[in-house]
C-alpha cells in the first residue's frame, strides 16, 4: 500500500526552472524571495512574514557589501522582482516564512534554504539546464546544491497541506545563506520559530540516488567560518626589502600551520583555507593579505578545538612576520542529531511513498549545515527535530559545475514530508 | 659660470598635469601616447614613429586581456584621445619614438618611460595635485614613480634641442611598461635603436634631493618577473578533504620557500610574491592558486641563480600537494652600468647648471628597470649608455600614494639632458 | 560464583620485578629472553623455541646497529644471562615459544610482549618500583608499557595450564619489538603459529582501572613507522650560503607539510615527526637531516593513504631544496578487530572472575600493535583471534616516567585469559 | 731587495703536526694550550699569562658540560699535558699570552687562535697529514681551518721577535674559542691588551694561493650565534595528538621562517640553523626541539636586524604551536676594518718578502672572526689594528675533511708579520 503521490505539476517544474536561471548568493537572494513571496500570495496562507521581522539583524554575519547588494538588487529588479518586496528585503533581510493556521493541533515547520553558490555552470549538451534552456542567466553562479528545487519542494509540500486534512499550524520557512551558514543563527533568534513544536529540515542528492530517503541525517560537522586580514607594511621589493613587513609571508605560514593543527582522537575534525590572497603588484612588499576559511568538528566541542587552534596560528603567523591580524567570524553552526521519534515516523512514511525503494533509517552528512541552529532552537525549548535525505540521481557531485537534480525527485521529497507532517501532527504527544 | 636655465613654462607645467590626471597601467598607455604624439605633431620634428613599427611584437610579455584594453582603450577615447592613434596602438602598441635631424653628427637617443601604477592615489589636502585639482581620475590608479614628469621632460628637451645649434640626429623615446619591465625589450629589438650611437635615460627623483643630480646611476638589479598558477583539485572541504589537491596549500609551501632561497655571497638577491590568490569559498578545497611575483640580482648571473631555484621551488611545491604548476615569465631586464664617458659629461655639465647644488658622479638604484635593454643594445653594438637622476624633493616614496614630483626640477633635468646632449655631440669621437 | 583466583605468587612477582630491572629495548631484549628461556626451561613444557626458527628473519626491520646489540649483549652478560642462549639470540633473534601438548583438542596460543623503552625512570619516593628498589638499572630504558607484566603474565597462565585439565595444544608467545612493531611480522610469517586456531594477546592498562576488563580491543591503528634521511651539501654558512643544500631546510619543510596531509573523511589518521635531527655546527650549511616517524590510519587503507601522501611529501621537500631523499621503512602493523565468538567467551569468563567488577565488551585502542600481524595470520587461515585488555590502577600514563602497574592484577590477569584458554578448548568448534 | 726568509726549522714543522694530531674543540683546547705554554717557557720571554687572569670569566659563553671538559682533560693528560697547567686552565680558562719587553717603543700585539672543529678528518693517501703520519688522533676532530699552523706561526714570529732588535713591548695571544666566536670577547674585556698600541691578527688560506698575502682583510660578518629551545608537550601520537604541544613542529616552523627574514638593501646577512634536533620516539608527539644557528651581517646594525628577527620568527614559532621558546645568545663578534696605516706598512713590507708573489691591499673576509672583539678593543682605545690573510694552497675548502695548508707557507707568515711588526715599531707615531 502507498499513499498518492502528488506529481510534480509543470507549475512547480517552471517555478524550479525559474528560480535556476536565476541563482543569487548568500544574503543577496533578491530576486528568489520576490518570486517566493509572490507564489506564496498566490496562496492561501493565514499570515506571510518577510524583511525585517524574521531576521535578529545584528546576527546576520557576513553580509554583501553595499556594492554587491546594489548590483544583485539591479539584477532583481530587471528580471521582474516586485519593487515593493525589494524595498523591505534590499539590506539583506532576505528569506521569508508563511504560516498556515488549521485549527488545534502542534505548530510543524519546515525549512528549506535558497541561495546558491559563486560557481560557474555547466553548458555541455549533456547538462539538462543548459540543453533544456534553464542554465543560470546570472554568469559565474549557480544553484550547485540543489536549493532550487528545495525551495520549490517547500511550495510543493505547502500546497499538499493546504489541500489535506492537516490539523495544526503549519510554518514554512524560506532561510537565505546556507552555503555561507550565517541565515540559520539570525532566523533562530528571531522569535519566528519560539512557537515550534517539530521542526523538519530537508536536503536533496547528497550522494543518495533516486528512490532512497535518509528518514535522519545525522553527523553535521559543527563550523566555524572566519576571515582573517593581515596587515603589514609595503615597501619597495627591490629597494627596501627590510623595511615592509610581508603580509604573505604571514598568510602562507598561517595556511602551512592552520592545516598542521593536530588531528583530535576524540573525532573528526576539517580545516580549510577555502580562498586567500594578498599583495598588489610584482615589485611591492605585500602590506594586505587575507584567508577565508572554515574549521570543522564532528562535535561542537571538536570545532572549538580547531577554532581556538586556528586563531593562535593567525595571530602567531602574522606576529612573526611583524604583521597585524584581524580574525572576524563570518559564520557558525553547531552540530546536531535528529530526534528518533521523529526518525521513525518519517521512515515508516518514506517506507509506504511510492517512488522510495530504499529508506535508510540514519546517514553522515559530513558535512555542515545552519538548519542546526533552528534545530538546536527547537530541541532546547523541548521540541522535536530531524533533517531528512531525499535521494536524487545527481550527475556531478555536489558545488561542481554538472550538478543537477532529477525533477520527478521533487514531488517524491514533497510526498515524503507533506505526509510525514500530517503524521506528526496526528500523532502529537509533546 | 651656469647654462641659462630653461624655465619650465606653463605648457610642460600643463602638460605634465594632464599625463598625472590620466595615469594608465603598462600597455594600456592609450590616452598618453595619444596626447604626447599630438605634442609631438605640433612641433617640428622629421618623424614621428608609433605603433607596430616601434615594438618586436612578439617580445612584448605580459599584455593585458583584452576587456582590460577594451576599457582603457574607452576611457582614452572618453579623455579625448585622438581614433586614429588608438586605432594603430590599440592592441597595445603603445610609445612613441620622434626623430630630429639636424645635419651630421652622432645619434644621440634619450629614452623616458610614461607607464603609470595601481596605486590609488591621497587624496590629503597636503598632497599637491590633490590639491592643486590634478589627482588621478582614474581612481585606483596613479603617476606614483614620476613617469608623468619623465614624458614632460622628454618634450621639454626636445624643444630645447630643437631651439639649439644641435648637430646630429636625435631620437626621442617614450617607451611603454617599465613597471612591468617588459617594454623595454619589445622596443630594443625593434630595429628603432639600431642607429643610436648615444643612449641616455632618466629617473627623476629616487630619494635624491631637489638640487642634486647623480651623472650615472648604477647596480640597476636584473630582474624576472613571473606569473605561477597552480592547478589542483577541488573537493568538499567538509566531505571529502582526502580527494582534493589542495593548491592553496602549493601556493603557500613555494611562499614559504622561495622567500628562504639561500642568500648568495657575490652579492645582493631578492625575491618577492607581490600578489597572491587562490581558492574560491570556504567549503572547498582550493583547485587553483597563483603567486605573481619577482627575482632580482645584483648582476644577471644572481638574478638567474634566484630564478633557478625560484622555479624548482615552485615546481616542487606543487608535486607536494599532487598539483601542477605553470611558470610563465612576464618580464626581465638585465643589469647594466653606465659608461664612464657619458658620466663624465654628464657630472660637467650638471655641475655649470643653474638649480644644481650637488653631483654625484655615481650611485647605485636599488631597482630594476628595463632601460638596461636599450643600453645593452646600444653599448654591444659599439654605443654609450647612461642612466641620469635627477633629484627632486619628494614627500611619500615612490609607489606610495603620496608620491609627488617638485615641478621645478622638470626644467632642472631638461637642461642638465639637452645641454649634456649638445656636448656629447660637440665631443663626439666614436 | 566465583572461580577461585591464583595468587601472584612471590616467584612470579620476583620474575616481573627483575625483568623491571633489566628493562632492553626492541631487539636487544637479550636479558629477558634468556631469563625466560631459564623460566621455562624449569616447568613441565613440551617444547621450546629461539632463535633464527622462530623469525622470518628477513622480515625483521630497524633492526639495532652492531656496536648497540653488542652493548646490550654486554650488559645481559653482565647480569647473568646464560652465554649459549645468547650465542642463539645474539643477532637480535630475539623471544621464545613454549609449547605444551596435552592431547587432542585445538591449538591455542597467548602472545605477550617483552620489550621496554627508552624513557629514563623515575627516581621519586612515591614511584612504586623506586620505592621498593626494583627501578630500572639500565638507566634512560624502562618498562613503560607494562611489558615486564605481560611476560609475568604469560608464565603465570602456562603455569595455570600445566596445573589445570586442559586439553589440546597451548602456545605461549613472547615477542620481541613490539614498541617498534616490528617483531609481529617476523614471528607471523615464521611458520610457528600456522597451526594456531585460536589467538589470544593481551594488554595491561591502557587507562583502564583495576577491575575492568575489556573482553575485546578494537580500533587498532594500522601503521607504518619511517626513517627520512635527507642528503644535501655542506658549504661555509657566511662565505657561500648559494654553494650548499640545506638538508635541515628540507626537513623543516617536510616537517611542516606532514602534518598537514588532508585529514580523510573516511575515518581517523595520524602522523608523527618523532624525532629529527640535522646538521653539524652553527656555520656550516646542513648537509644532512633526518625524520624518523610514523603513519597511522583507522584502517590499513588509511594508513596506506597517508603513507602514499608522506612520501610525497618528504621527496618533494627534498627536491625542493635541492637535496637528496632515502626513505626506510622501518616498522609496520595493519589494524584488526577481534573476534567475536572469542569475544563473548572472554566476556563471560571475565564475568565470574574474582578481582573483575567491569566488564566491557569492547574498547577501542587508538594506538597500533603489532599483535595485530599474528591476529591477521590466524585469522587468514580460518582461526580466531581477540585482544583482551586488562585494568590497572597505573599511576602514569603509559611511556611516562611514572607508569607503574598495580601487582595484584597480574593475577587478575592470569585468571581471565588462563579460565578463558580453557572455555575456549571446552567449546571448540571450529 | 727582500728580506731573507727565515725557514721554517724542523721544530716549529713538528710542533705543527703536534698540534694537529691533537685537535680540541673550542674552550677544551686544554693540551694544545699547555704544549705552547711549554714551549714559551723554553724561551726568553719576560712573563706568560694564563688561567683566569686573561679571561674576562662571566664572558664566556657556550662552554662546555662538565663531562665533556673532563673527557678532553683526560685525553690531553693521557697526551702528556702538565698537570699544574691543566689544573690552572681546567675549567676552560685555555689560551696564553706571552710577554717580550724590548726596551722603550709601542706595544705591539699578534693574536692567533687555537681550537679545532668537529670535523672527521680524511684518511686518504692523497691528504698530507695522513700520507705522513700526523692525522687527527681526537676522532670526529680536525684542524680543518688552520689553527694548528696559525699557533705555530705566532710561536716563530715571537722567535723571530726575540732574535730582532725590536725596540718596545710584544705580545703574543693564543685565544681559545674562535670557531664559537666565544673566545675573543673574554679576552679583549680581560684588560690584558688595555696596554696594546697596535694588534695584527692572521689567517691562513681563505682560497688565496701560497705566494699571495692580503695586507688588510675586511668585511668582517659581524655574527651572531644562539641556541634555541622549544619546549611544548609530550603525547602519544596514536592516542592522543591533540594533547600534545609539537616541538619540533614549531622548530620547523621556525626554521622555515628563519631563512625566509627578509633581503637587506644595504649589506649582506646571513641566517643558518646549523644543527637542529627534536623529539624523542616516533610514536610520542615531541616536547622537545633546538636549534643552535647563527646570523650574521656585513656590519653590526645588519646583525643586529637580523638578530631582532630571528628572535621574534622563534618566539612566534614557540607560540604558533603553544610551546615556549628559551633563546641564548652562545657567542657573538662585531664586523670591523683593518686601520689603511697598517695596511699600507704590511703591504710594503709582503711586497719584499721571499715567497710572496703577489699583494692584494684589501679583500673580503666573508666570514666571521672575533679577532674583531679585540681589533675594536684596540681601535677604540686609540691604537690600530688589522687582519692579515697569507694565501696557501689548501688542497680542501675550510671546514672540510681535506683542509691542509702548505707548510712552507708558515715560514712566509713568519716572515711578513715578524718584519711588519718590527717595522710598525719603528714607524710608531701614535
Amino acid at each position: 500500500m502507498s499513499d498518492t503521490a502528488v506529481q510534480t505539476d509543470d507549475e512547480l517544474r517552471a517555478l524550479r526552472r525559474d528560480l535556476h536561471r536565476h541563482p543569487e548568493p548568500a544574503w543577496c537572494e533578491f530576486y528568489t524571495t520576490a518570486r517566493l513571496i509572490e507564489e506564496l500570495r498566490a496562496r492561501d496562507v493565514d499570515a506571510i512574514h518577510y524583511g525585517r521581522e524574521i531576521h535578529a539583524a545584528e546576527k546576520r554575519l557576513n553580509l554583501p557589501e553595499e556594492a554587491t547588494r546594489t548590483e544583485w538588487l539591479d539584477r532583481a529588479r530587471e528580471a521582474g522582482a516586485d519593487e515593493e518586496i525589494l524595498n523591505e528585503i534590499g539590506e539583506s533581510f532576505t528569506g521569508a516564512v508563511a504560516v498556515v493556521d488549521r485549527g488545534s493541533g502542534p505548530t510543524i515547520a519546515l525549512r528549506v534554504d535558497i541561495d546558491a553558490l559563486p560557481i560557474t555552470e555547466a553548458d555541455d549538451a549533456d547538462h539538462h539546464p543548459a540543453a533544456e534552456g534553464f542554465r543560470s542567466e546570472n554568469e559565474g553562479y549557480m544553484h550547485a546544491c540543489g536549493h532550487d528545487a528545495h525551495a520549490t519542494i517547500g511550495l510543493g509540500v505547502l500546497d499538499a497541506i493546504l489541500e489535506s486534512d492537516f490539523s495544526g499550524t503549519f510554518k514554512l520557512i524560506f532561510q537565505p545563506s546556507e552555503e555561507q551558514i550565517s541565515g540559520g543563527k539570525p532566523m533562530a533568534d528571531s522569535g519566528i520559530i519560539d512557537d515550534v513544536d517539530y521542526l523538519l529540515a530537508l536536503h536533496i542528492g547528497l550522494d543518495h540516488p533516486s528512490g532512497q530517503v535518509v528518514a535522519g541525517i545525522d553527523d553535521f560537522l559543527a563550523v566555524t567560518q572566519f576571515r582573517a586580514e593581515f596587515a603589514g607594511e609595503s615597501a619597495h621589493a627591490g629597494a627596501r626589502p627590510e623595511s615592509g613587513a610581508n603580509a604573505v609571508q604571514a598568510m602562507a605560514a598561517a595556511v602551512q600551520n592552520l592545516y598542521s593543527i593536530p588531528r583530535h582522537s576524540e573525532g573528526a575534525t576539517r580545516v580549510n583555507a577555502g580562498r586567500v590572497g594578498g599583495g598588489t603588484a610584482d615589485n611591492i612588499v605585500p602590506e594586505h593579505a587575507f584567508i577565508k576559511g572554515e574549521v570543522r568538528g564532528e562535535t561542537t566541542k571538536l570545532m572549538a578545538y580547531m577554532w581556538d587552534h586556528a586563531q593562535r596560528v593567525i595571530e602567531s603567523a602574522a606576529e612573526m612576520h611583524a604583521c597585524e591580524a584581524d580574525i572576524q567570524m563570518l559564520g557558525e553552526a553547531p552540530s546536531a542529531e535528529s530526534d528518533q521519534a521523529l526518525v521513525d515516523i518519517v521512515g515508516e512514511v518514506a517506507g509506504r511513498t511510492a517512488g522510495v525503494d530504499d529508506v535508510l533509517d540514519r546517514d553522515s552528512l559530513g558535512g555542515s549545515e545552519d538548519a542546526t541552529f533552528l534545530m538546536q532552537h527547537v530541541q532546547n525549548q523541548g521540541g522535536l527535530a530531524a533533517y531528512v535525505g531525499v535521494g536524487t540521481d545527481h550527475p556531478g557531485g555536489h558545488h561542481t559545475p554538472t550538478f543537477d537534480v532529477e525533477e520527478r525527485d521533487i514531488a517524491v521529497a514533497i510526498d515524503v514530508l507533506s505526509a510525514s507532517i500530517r503524521e506528526i501532527a496526528a500523532s502529537d504527544s509533546l
